[in-house]
Parts: structure tokens; C-alpha cells; sequence
């Protein structure tokens, strides 16, 4: 076995300009993380890793210390604890020259998950020198009216108001019915008196000193339906992406019936990670005029591997329904990782196709564009909003 | 990223000349098409592609310029509107040509599915210079029983009788159980009384003015169970393959019981199209000694990718258990791709195979044949009745 | 097509030399086998290949022709039955040259299927040249209490009794649950009036005539309990393995909910197999701290394939979570292609990920190290009871 950094894929390659638009990320923190705090946010389990291991023996763990590690100034595979001291000497310009190598042009910020431990979007703007925009999470909607005691009798109206004034600057929303719920949740848009009573009753366990925590179906279709009339582009947690999932139930096959009954209505539906369903996901996208996916999250925690899942999005989706994202959460390192790893295999797989079916140059930079950003504009009906010469 | 179609992977090769039985695929249009005709019969969506896009932007649009424009004279990658302008400009010579260097020697063509629309057995055989086997659709056959009035009381003996009479020339029958009820059905042969009155019922809704179209699940158990009792072989329509399908309730997996109840019948079991459970299929095709499976339609919408696709079906599945189709329908485009990248992907594979474990020439072109012609005929009890000088 | 048997993957490669830790395996036969008995042993059909056709002519076959003759003194490619004369000519030299060649240095054998038809932990030792651990079957300890007459309100004392007892020798134990009830059992901890009663009615039945086979869930879930309570290693029977499986009750993913329940009772859990549910078992394996796989099985009935099968496990999970084992039963021929397809196909995937990321050549060995025979180790809880110089 012989190593050869040299040769290796990952300098600048075909794709290495492309400006990409990550529809769905989180902001990163700016504290100093010591060797714990940064473990617990390179892997999706609330685990620490067992007596004798580490976090670092992953997938993601070696493409931190082989593409960060250059980065921050350190040879390529420097060990966790000499990456780790290195990054918090470098304060937060670690995440800045992160963040500003990934060539991102716009964030898809979604703001309802620890916002108060990470940068908001305005901070991640100027931290990564791109734009932001907002993505809502509609469940935590739901969740803030009822921490500033919204009455059941005037929930309906008023979170139809705030979602109205959400999205005036906002793009788009998310749900994370897939672990709250299930995907296996009824397709049919509630009735009104039922999602009343379900309010009552909420309410009324909050009373009782239960946690503010939505979970319940009946409210969280209606949530899901409240986006579906208002034509938005809605975000799906699906498959893998939080301990919490029973990742069985969170095949996007799931949504099916759900998927049906709204390709009429103006709304995009967005999968998003769908790992390991991401076959499933282009069947669907293949289908259904009015669904896009990624495989964000699986790029960085497959790494060396993810040019074989990045692959198998390209098999029956059509190749305007494909978007770029990072699902970047806490860390500068999973933006840069993302954008990197998407890079290059996305390049890598177009090749490929070049070698087998003769696919020309041009062809393969305008599919690389349309995933990189033009399809997350149209998702996002941002193609007429933003002017030409403001696009990527 | 260079472009060389000389190198390309798309040149006559090593199986260039075998002959194929392509086991499952219906008649192609005569009709001059437009272009939104055509890209309608290029998809599995019954919509059209978003404002914008269009369904060339896929692996088998991709495909379709790639590998059939040459076919009508033009170069690689000609637009879609130069294409389908010298389509039109050539007529049904568009379409012999494309079928003609197929290389297929044998059609097993399914007549139930808009048989009004397209070329029936014998305009195929025409067409493509080809042996054409009909296949018959079970579903069909009794939607045509009750077209034709059929009263309830007689709608067992007269089933048993059509079938008997259509099983004089076709050499199997389909179900398409999997869009109709699921696959998820229960295995068990419904009692006389029970069908009796489903079909009563069914007679009655017709009668109340509802289109004739099979979904009891009653009915339908009872003419799969009509075909195994005949010994037939039956094809399933498994997973990807058609807009109205809940993918999650079509995964081969779900009919494990039905096979265990049907092994000793004398029937054999082919299951269709399969992906993403080719996997499964796999599974199936070895443990069941009558399961036989494709991944045809597959292998056109996946395009530059379909050589990963055959891979997997060469994981658990016994060589002698795999079969080859195109499950073209309506355009010519499909059976040449169809048979173009089965060939293609085959032979990449086996020589992967021969690059990791020296697997030798003479038993790859052995494996080749199994795959491509002599399973169909085992599979469809074709190698008495079609004697020796006759076969591909 | 070329063939060049000198320039395949299947010579001495860099982890020519690592010793192995085979975690689950089972015993061989010492019979002389005709072709009949020896099919029967590699396939996971119970039935003959269809007239005309071989169990031969698959992965595993191929595999056997390749790498196993040589071993015999044969050349590569030998014919099935010039292969069986000179198995049967070597008599048990056969199987020892085989086991030998393997460079395994332990076993973990699970001795509760066909015990009487292979050698025992001692005749594996013997004839491998190498340590052998007993793994005890969970649900074949209850039957042997039945057949012992055990009574209805001893059995729960008793079985925890027998259980303690064997588990002073044996490193762990092993449920069959996925084909006995799936694994969509239900996770609690069953009451212990819920247990007297199922075992009662087991009880009944046996005097009634049944045979004495555990298929009862209640009573299934106890013996996985008691062996949580006794902070075991568990290993789980997932996917493919057995003609009896219902495939799609085999997911890991099913056992979710019992993962969550058992994290900190100190047991660690081995999912065996996993095919063709490898991503989703590194999805457990990274989410929760006590979950285990392997691919075992996989690897040698997917032979030239499993270099693939070995990558897909090399996703999500940690390095530290991924075991080695050849699910060898009945045919020494499985431990030698276990054994042998699992280092190339190991080297192979860390040389491509060498390529593309530039892995060091220490850590790929590392890597090796902890796959081969140091995670077993540490799940096994064998690293402190094994002194430095007895371990691999």
C-alpha cells in the first residue's frame, strides 16, 4: 500500500470554481472546543464513543485530518489532539478560512435547532462571506407560540400569521415530523376541530408541566398543510440524520400518498440526506414534478465513500431535481467537507460518465451548475426574486 | 474533463453478436411524435417536466442522443429538437433501425397495457425482424370478461376457459398486482364462495356505471392462483415501473410466502424490473428454485449507471437465475438502449470478474448466454417446444 | 475478454499476514461428500438447483473453482466434479489445508445448529490450528431444557442457571429471533407471569407430540433478557443466512427500540450478516455504543462482488464497530473464501480510499487491525481475560 498525496483527488479539480448553494445548513459555533465537544459534533450519535475509541476513527474523522488539517496550516493527517490544538490557537479564524475555502455562494440557514449555542444567519454571512437566507422550522413555530401561551381557540389563526410573516424574508420551511412522528404519518389535511382539540390538549399537558415539545400527528400535519397552502418550498428530514430517528420509518417512500396530494398545489417538497434511501429519493424525484433531494449529510459522514453515494443520486432523477447542501451543523469542518466532497465527486462521477457514454464538456458543466445552485433557485423560486447579476 | 468518444465504452464488444430473448416488453408507436409525446413515453412520471426543464435532462435523455442518434444519422449529442426532427423526417424506418441493431431474437410481448396505441405481436416481429411470443396480462384478461358481460356466476369457469385458450400461443402471463393491490396481499388461494361474491360485487359497481378496471385484491388472488394452477410462468411487476405504484408496498420481499406456497406448483416466478430491489430479488432468485428475475426498465433509466445495476444482480443470485429485458414500451429508443447497455454493462462486470478472480473466457461467454437467452427458455419451457435450428 | 491469472487480485496482498478473529462461524463435516450433499452445503437454499442447472454456477461456486483447487493441488477453474474427486480423494486433508490456509487465529463457534452432523469447538481447534470459542444459541438452550423435562415453573431459574453455566466458558451467545418471530418483536422485557404462561403452553404442546422448536416470542424475549442481564455479547442473526427468513422482518433496523432499551446495560450486540441491509447495520453501529457487525456470509456468496459488500460496510459505522467473520458452516471451503475475500476485498477498498484521500499506509493497517481481530477483542471483553502474548 503506498501513499501518494500528490496524486490523490482532491486538489482543484473541473468543478473547483462553481459557486454552490447549500439549501440546508445550521450555523457553526464560535466557542473553543475542547477534544470532547468536538467529537460529539463530527458524529450523529449522543454517544460518546466507547472506552479505548474516538469519534476521529470515522469516515468524517479522517477527512477532517486529511483536507482541514492543510487548511489550519498542519500536515494532512495530523493527529486529533494536534488538529485540535491547532484550531483552537486559531480562534475563530479557523472557521472563517473553513468556511471561506468552500466557494458557497448562499446558505439555506435553518434556525430552529440549538439556535442559541451557534451563529445566527447574519452571523454566518459574515463569518463565511456568502449570503444567508432562512429556512423556518415549522414544528418549532408551533413550539414558540406555545411557550409565549398562545390560547388553543387562537392557534390556528395566529400561526397561519406568523408563518405569513416568517416568510416574507424567509425561503422556505422544514419539518422534522420523520422523528417526531414518523413518515408513516396520514397524508389527509386534518380537520379543523380536530387540530383544535389537539391544541386543547397540548395545552393542557404544557399546563401540567410537561416540556414544550411537539409530537403530535394531528398538529404537525396541519403545520405540514399550513406550508402546503401557502405554495412554499418544504423541507423533509428523511432517513439519516439524528439519533432520535427510527430510521425505518423514515423512508421518503413514505410520503407517497402525501406527495400526491400536493403536486398540485405550488409547494416543492425538498428530501433532504435520504441516506440510505437515496435511491428511493430519485425514484421519487423522477416521478413527482414538484420534489428535489440531496444526500448532504451522508457526503461528509461517508467521505471517502461518498462519491459512490453522490453516484447513485444520479441513476433515475432527473438532473434539475438534484440540489447541493452540507447539513452543516456546529462545525466549520462539515461546511468545508461538504463543499469539497460534493466537488469532487460529483466531478468524479461525471467523468465516469464521460468514459462510458462520451458525455461532452459542456454537458457536464451545465448538469454540475444545475446542481451546484440553478436547481436550489428554482426550488426556492429565488430565479426571478434575485436579480442576474446577484446569482452565483 | 476531456471528451473522447472513440474511447467511450460503446463500441461493439465481446458480446456484440449474442443473441437476446428480451422476456418482457410491449409494442412501440408508429405515430409521428412531437415532443412532448415523446418525452412522455421516456419517463415513468404521467407529468410533464417543470417549466424550464425537460426530460432529456435524465440518464436515459442523455442515453437516447448519446447512443441512438448515430442510429439515425446523426452525431452524438444532437439536441432533442434535432433529433426528433430527423425522427420524424425518417418515419417508421426511425424505428426499424433502432430495433434492428438490437440484436434481439425473441420478443416476450405484453398485449394488456394501451394495446390500441401501439404495434401487437406480429407488427413487432415485422417491425423488428424478430420472433414475437405473446404474454397475457392477467388483470386484463378478467376486465375483458366483464367487458363482454360475463355473468357473475360464470366468471370462474369462463376465466379458466380464456386463459386455457390464451395459454394455446402465449408463453406466460403478468400480474400487475403490485400497482393494483400491493404486494403486501394475503398469499393464501381465496375460497370459491369468496371470489364469488367479489366478483358480484365488482359486477355491481360496474353496473352502477364505474370504469372496468381489477383492483379487488379477492379477484386478483384468484387469477394468480388460475395461473399456478396452470403451471405457468408468471411475471410480476416488481418496484420501479409506473407513476401510480407505492414503491414500499412493491419490494419482492413482500411475495416470500406466496413463493413458498407455489414452489412445488410447477410454476416459475419472474419478477420484473426489481429496482432498487435487485438486491432482494437476488435473495429470492436463490433460495426459491422458481424465482427468476430482470432489471430491465432499470437499465434504460439509469443509463450511464445501469453497469452498477447488472452488478448487483450478480451478488446472491445463481447465474442460471437472471434474465435479460428492455420492458420497452412505445419508443424503439427503449429496445435499443435496453439491449445496447445490457451488453455494455454484462461485459464490463464478467470482466471485472476475470480482472479479480481470472474468471476464464469460455465461462463468461457461458454466463452470457445463460443471462441473455438460455434461462428464457428454460425459464419459459421453451427449449422443447422450440426446436434446436429455431433458437437464437 | 483476456484472462491472466497472474495478474487477478487473489495473490498475497498486504494483509496477507493479519491474523483474523472468525466471531461466527460454525462447525465442518468430516464426511466424504458426493456432489449432491456438497451443493446442498453452499447455497442458502433448501432445495436442488432446477434440473439442468448448478448450484455451482454462482458467486460462491466460481469462488470455490478459483481459490479452493489451487489449495487441493488442482489448477484454477477445475471442473465441480474433477474438484469433488480430489476433495474426496485428500479425505479430511481437504478441509485442513483449507482451514489452514486462512491464517485465522480464533473461532467464535456457535454450536446450536446440526451439532451432531460437524466437529465441535475442540475438532475446529484441532483441525485449524487455531483457538476456538464457544458461542451458546439462546433459543436451542431453552429446547434442550424442554427435552430434559424441565418443568413449566422451574424453567425461568433454571435456564438462568444453565445459562450462567455455560457462559463461564463460552464468550457470548447468539438469538435467531429474525427467523423464528422477526424482528419487529416487541422490545420490553416480557413479565414474569407472561413468561410461566407462554412456557406452559410450550410445555403442553411438546406433550401433545409437537416437536420441540422455540418459536414462541414471550419466550424468546426472556432469553434475550437474561442474556441483557447478564451484560453479554449478543450476536443477532439479520437478513439473509437461512431458507426460513422472511427477509423483510430481518431489517436491523426493526430491532431499533431494543437498542435504545439496552445501551447502558453494559451487553454489546453483534449483528451477523446484515446483507443486503450492510448501510443500514453501520447506521446502528454508529448511533449507538454497543452495536457490532459484520458482513460475514455476504462475503463469500457474493465472491468476485464482495469487495463492494466489504466497502458499503465502510460508511457510516466507525472503524471500531466493523467485525470480522465467514459464517462458515458445514464445507471448509467457506472459512478459506471467508478468510481469503475479505482481505482482498479489505486491502482493495482501503487502497481506493489511499487513492482518493491519501490514507497512510499506518493507518490503513490500523484499520485492518481493529477490523480483524482487535474490535472482536474489545466486544468480547477477551482483551484483559487474554494475555498480550496469547492474542493474535
Amino acid at each position: 500500500m503506498s501513499t501518494d498525496l500528490q496524486a490523490d483527488a482532491s486538489g482543484p479539480g473541473a468543478l473547483h470554481g462553481l459557486p454552490l448553494f447549500d439549501h440546508h445548513c445550521h450555523g457553526v459555533t464560535t466557542a473553543a472546543l475542547d477534544r470532547p465537544s468536538f467529537e460529539d459534533l463530527i458524529t450523529e450519535s449522543d454517544w460518546a464513543a466507547p472506552d479505548g475509541t474516538t469519534h476521529f476513527d470515522t469516515q468524517v474523522g479522517f477527512a477532517i485530518r486529511r483536507h482541514c488539517a492543510p487548511v489550519l496550516g498542519l500536515e494532512p493527517f495530523a493527529s486529533p489532539d494536534e488538529y485540535l490544538a491547532r484550531r483552537r490557537e486559531l480562534g475563530t479564524e479557523a472557521s472563517e478560512r473553513l468556511l471561506r475555502a468552500t466557494g458557497i455562494s448562499d446558505y439555506g440557514i435553518e434556525t430552529g435547532h440549538r439556535g442559541d449555542e451557534i451563529l445566527d444567519p447574519a452571523g454566518m454571512a459574515a463569518a463565511g462571506a456568502a449570503r444567508a437566507h432562512e429556512i423556518v422550522r415549522l414544528e418549532r413555530l408551533a413550539e414558540e407560540l406555545m411557550i409565549g401561551e398562545c390560547s388553543p381557540q387562537a392557534f390556528r389563526a395566529a400561526y397561519g400569521r406568523v408563518l405569513d410573516e416568517r416568510l416574507e424574508s424567509a425561503i422556505g420551511v422544514k419539518s422534522i415530523a420523520a422523528y417526531r412522528i414518523g413518515l408513516d404519518f396520514d397524508p389527509a389535511r386534518p380537520a379543523d376541530g380536530e387540530v383544535d382539540a389537539a391544541i386543547g390538549a397540548w395545552a393542557a399537558h404544557i399546563a401540567d408541566g410537561a416540556p414544550v415539545r411537539l409530537d403530535d400527528p394531528v398538529i404537525i400535519r396541519h403545520v405540514l398543510w399550513a406550508a402546503v397552502d401557502r405554495a412554499c418550498a418544504i423541507q423533509f428530514h428523511i432517513g439519516y440524520g439524528d439519533a432520535d430517528v427510527d430510521l425505518h420509518r423514515c423512508s421518503p417512500l413514505l410520503l407517497t400518498e402525501f406527495l400526491r396530494r400536493t403536486r398540485e398545489s405550488g409547494a416543492r417538497v425538498l428530501l433532504l440526506h435520504c441516506y440510505p434511501f437515496q435511491r428511493e429519493a430519485g425514484y421519487l424525484a423522477q416521478v413527482f414534478p414538484h420534489v428535489y433531494f440531496d444526500v448532504g449529510l451522508a457526503i461528509n459522514y461517508t467521505g471517502s465513500r461518498s462519491v459512490e453515494v453522490i453516484a447513485e443520486t444520479l441513476e433515475l432523477a432527473p438532473f434539475h431535481k438534484i440540489l447541493f447542501s452540507s447539513d452543516a451543523f456546529g462545525v466549520a469542518e462539515l461546511y468545508h467537507l461538504g463543499a469539497l466532497l460534493f466537488r469532487r465527486g460529483l466531478e468524479q462521477v461525471l467523468e465516469t460518465f464521460a468514459e462510458r457514454d462520451g458525455w461532452p464538456s459542456e454537458e457536464r458543466q451545465r448538469i454540475a451548475e444545475l446542481i451546484a445552485w440553478r436547481n436550489a433557485l428554482r426550488a426556492y423560486r429565488l430565479d426571478a426574486a434575485m436579480p442576474e447579476t446577484e446569482r452565483p
